[in-house]
């Protein structure tokens, strides 16, 4: 595929998982937190474009992309985080999706980029956490606002990889670089499969509840504990077991609700959805 | 302005415009039409870019650009006719803004960009127009689906500012060529003027219904008739009068229910809000 289509399939990931609603606790087209709307997902997946065209094109490197891609996003809206865990799941993909002749080729081809990465991918990617002060837990005793981390990296000769194979036990995101994007691939069939009965917007929202179900959200982990993050799961999985769809649809809103008002989002599983979306329309899924 | 962040100016506005709510009869982020969907926009949005892209660089002529436009456009969305009228609007102003050395030489730089088309512009809409099977007002006697149109139009040696002209006196998007983008430029100044005490949604839809109640709708009138939508432009003037800001938007989502209903779409005054917000943007406003 076409560096420019690939870049739109990924932007329009971006598009379709904000924009999907009910998804409980997270912004969507009809919830905004005070500082974060939905409009600023939108500005971020407009203002980020040009970065996704240049991973398509593999011009530059993973972690130089993604430091860009927080730049650009952070250029175009002031509602803070929006896409930055995204960012570390659809830049390699994105790269590996301009690279491959045969879609068949795409999880070996972003296997390969991940596994690729250098030393100084580490350093951009802990640049990118300093700059944008985003709230991660820092991996081993590399202290993201320690100016002597990147020295560390290199002593170390830490990969991106090997960073992400550091933090895999604990981070949801980092295990999609090691598993080789296992359960982004597991949400791209699901989506996939569930358009044409459930139409785009469902589709999205049933995949997210799944994933959340049977994952404890990283984003939620650190903001704040393992104790609710399980409890979240827990409770992704007994609305699922509902069988009938409106009452499932119907629970997920109020569930939605509750996690919006205790300010519960589950931003890594979004990210992983957008991964996933990608992955779909990169497939050649419609809707 | 750099090319590329001209065009995610326009793309932005395409992805606001469509998602403000509720714009009395026009689909956005809470109200579909059967077979178009807010996701149909999202995809178009998204489709277009590099076309955008194009643009910015004048790298190609308006008429072919309207064209690549509504082809991208409609490659990636089943919802047929999404962006017709607003891309008639964005390419001239896309491709005035990557001239432009100074941002307030944009209007001057538009209406050199439309004086300056050709015979070969005009047939470039043409084919476009029968390509996409957009329900429009022949200009003139120039049959949409007579081939022989292409021949009438050079003989009489119809530039495409000369066919705006003959029908800028019924089409409000024609109009706006003739009469150097005065609405949409007053839009961007409403809508700009608006954001800081009602946030980008709302400033939008105000604007929105400003428009609309002081110019009769070309897709009413195309689709229904003179007097439907003169109806509706008074409905929209009476709403505005109420005053107190709840009361408007209460009446507001009332009319959009109606309007949606019937199937009146105002669809013209939809182009000239996306074109008007790509000048705010364009202009540097936040939100």
């Amino acid at each position: 595929m076409e560096p420019n289509s690939v870049a739109r399939c990924a932007q329009l990931a971006m598009l379709l998982e904000v924009s999907a609603t009910p998804k409980p606790g997270n912004i969507d087209r009809d919830h905004n937190y005070t500082d974060t709307r939905f409009e600023h997902f939108l500005a971020s997946s407009a203002g980020v474009y040009p970065v996704l065209q240049k991973a398509a094109k593999s011009e530059s490197e993973v972690g130089s992309l993604i430091r860009c891609a927080i730049i650009e996003s952070n250029r175009w809206q002031d509602g803070g985080n929006t896409h930055f865990g995204a960012f570390i799941l659809l830049i390699p993909l994105v790269m590996a999706a301009g690279r491959c002749t045969d879609k068949a080729c795409l999880k070996a081809q972003a296997q390969q980029v991940v596994r690729e990465t250098t030393v100084n991918d580490s350093i951009e990617l802990y640049r990118a956490f300093s700059e944008a002060k985003v709230h991660v837990k820092p991996v081993d005793e590399l202290d993201l606002d320690d100016a002597s981390s990147a020295n560390k990296i290199k002593e170390q000769g830490l990969t991106l990889f090997k960073l992400m194979e550091i933090a895999a036990s604990y981070d949801m995101i980092a295990n999609e670089w090691i598993n080789g994007f296992e359960r982004t691939f597991e949400c791209a069939s699901s989506i996939r499969d569930k358009v044409p009965k459930y139409g785009i917007n469902d589709a999205v929202v049933l995949t997210f509840m799944e994933l959340l179900s049977r994952n404890n959200d990283t984003f939620i982990q650190t903001k704040f504990d393992d104790k609710k993050a399980e409890e979240v799961s827990t409770r992704a999985k007994i609305i699922l077991q509902k069988g009938d769809i409106n009452v499932i649809m119907n629970d997920i809103r109020s569930f939605d609700e509750e996690l919006l008002k205790e300010g519960v989002n589950p931003g890594s599983s979004a990210d992983i959805i957008i991964a996933g979306l990608f992955i779909s329309l990169f497939g050649g899924m419609r809707f």
